[in-house]
């Protein structure tokens, strides 16, 4: 069994037009395929403001499986440590023997979180779109905007974050790196209305959006909530859109945005990505339509990933 | 991170008292300390008749922590394949981040198990035995009576397995290793009637002892049982018992022998190991009670052998 470190993983999986096909492909596996996915197991460390989350899912056929290890720690900046690490681990489907360690320290699930955003976008935002707004301004605010750069062309991108220090750090890097003007806005209220693509990241336990400022045509992802506890939309936003969509209803009603949806109709009406990219149901189909996509995070992607990796990584 | 290899923990970790001492404590700290011990998570490969189970248990005031994988995939004989194989993570309580994989492959579960079954003897059996028995020919059937040996003194041991052939090497092994003789019974009955001690060993999924075989002063460990469609005691031989042991109440009723259990009054009865080693409650308090320990394994054990090893690893 062999380890591969983050470096290595990094030489040969790059956000790209691929890794969002590699993504897509898992959801519709996910719902096509026979899959053993079993609710996310989750440690809670309460004195040191953590988490650590084991997904896995077997893909019927795969020859391998992922399990994968993703830890949040939000006192780490403390240390000058950045919240996320973990690695995957490949096993053989067919002997349950582990074939590899990627010990890519949360980066798999960074490109494999933010490909599926880039799907969400690709079936549900407006085909043409001005501005991009995104709240939070860590990692996945980065990846999930460039993800979403590589499925819709914008010009302009609107970020807020509660620290005004790192929402300026954010528009620098981001506007070296997609060339396009990046303008910090003061509330979360200015980046939704002026959006045609919104997209949350944060750990909010309280929603950071709010009804009243959705408007024809929006598409918000919120990718933040993935505990019991976390939340980023009112139930009124979900109430409000047209269409809402999530990766596993199970999950977003368990740990995700539909956890806190006062309306069984939302619930009953929720699509799954999957059933959107098998071709199935229809994602946005007028302009006008108000569309949610409620990202959880499954093991079928980290599966994906990891064995997209791996065959990179020992081709 | 580091990986470490079977080989190398093979050199510094043995079944030995300091193990058992080792497992001991881990029971007591399940039961005085605060413990996140999420539920096991199975992932079921059906196709290859395997199946792999992943436990971890963050005990407060450990700086470190345990995630385990292991794998029982049991047509790997086919191949010429041990079914078992596994590994453990090791990772940072305070800041999330993976330290080590011990890559053991089953090597570190298996001392823990077996330490656990030394652990359970240690306090429920007679103080003098004369037999042991055995239930199944694997690598439990070999580690659990070595185990039992240094806690308790037996001149003979009584084995039954399925297949003749497998009970022969076991046998050959056991007398060899052991030093004392060691008999092949025809039935698990014999083994039973005529054992002061009896560890079941099995991955079976009909009971394999019945009540009628019961008798004063025996001290059955049952170990097989760690899965919804596994049981190797009858219902009733839990309801003729003076003493029920487990080493969770809750796993054992969702995976263990208390699952198939008729009796609420067993089930209010059970008494949890750690309630016994931490001196809150009697293991066996006379020569003639009938005692059942049933185990079905803890993240909490894997953590606190997971760090011993890294701590002899590293030394």
């Amino acid at each position: 069994m062999k380890l591969f470190a983050k470096e290595e993983m990094e030489k040969v999986v790059h956000l790209d037009k691929e890794v969002i096909d590699v993504v897509e492909k898992a959801f519709t596996d996910l719902v096509k395929k026979e899959v053993q996915m079993p609710p996310i197991m989750r440690i809670d460390i309460p004195e040191y403001n953590g988490e650590v989350d084991i997904k896995s899912a077997y893909i019927a056929g795969y020859d391998s499986f992922a399990v994968k290890l993703s830890s949040g720690f939000f006192d780490n900046y403390k240390f000058g440590l950045p919240s996320a690490s973990g690695m995957m681990l490949l096993l053989s489907s067919e002997t349950g023997i582990p074939q590899a360690v990627l010990a890519d320290n949360g980066y798999l699930t960074e490109m494999r979180t933010a490909a599926a955003g880039a799907v969400a976008a690709k079936h549900l935002a407006r085909e043409h779109i001005n501005t991009a707004g995104v709240i939070g301004t860590g990692a996945q605010a980065r990846y999930q905007v460039k993800a979403l750069k590589l499925v819709r062309d914008f010009d302009r991108l609107l970020v807020y974050g509660r620290t005004h220090e790192k929402a300026e750090k954010y528009k620098d890097e981001m506007e070296r790196e997609l060339g396009i003007e990046v303008t910090i806005s003061r509330t979360a209220e200015e980046v939704v209305k002026a959006s045609d693509v919104v997209i949350t990241t944060t750990p909010a336990t309280d929603p950071v959006i709010k009804a009243e400022w959705l408007h024809p045509g929006l598409h918000i992802t919120a990718m933040g909530s993935d505990a019991e506890h976390k939340q980023e939309l009112e139930s009124s936003v979900l109430e409000k859109a047209d269409v809402f969509v999530c990766d596993v209803v199970a999950q977003s009603i368990r740990l995700g945005e539909l956890r806190a949806c006062n309306s069984q109709r939302v619930i009953d009406e929720a699509i799954e990505m999957g059933e959107i990219t098998a071709g199935s149901k229809k994602g946005r189909s007028s302009e006008n339509q108000i569309t949610i996509c409620d990202l959880t995070g499954t093991g079928v992607q980290d599966t994906a990933i990891a064995r997209y990796a791996y065959e990179r990584l020992t081709k």
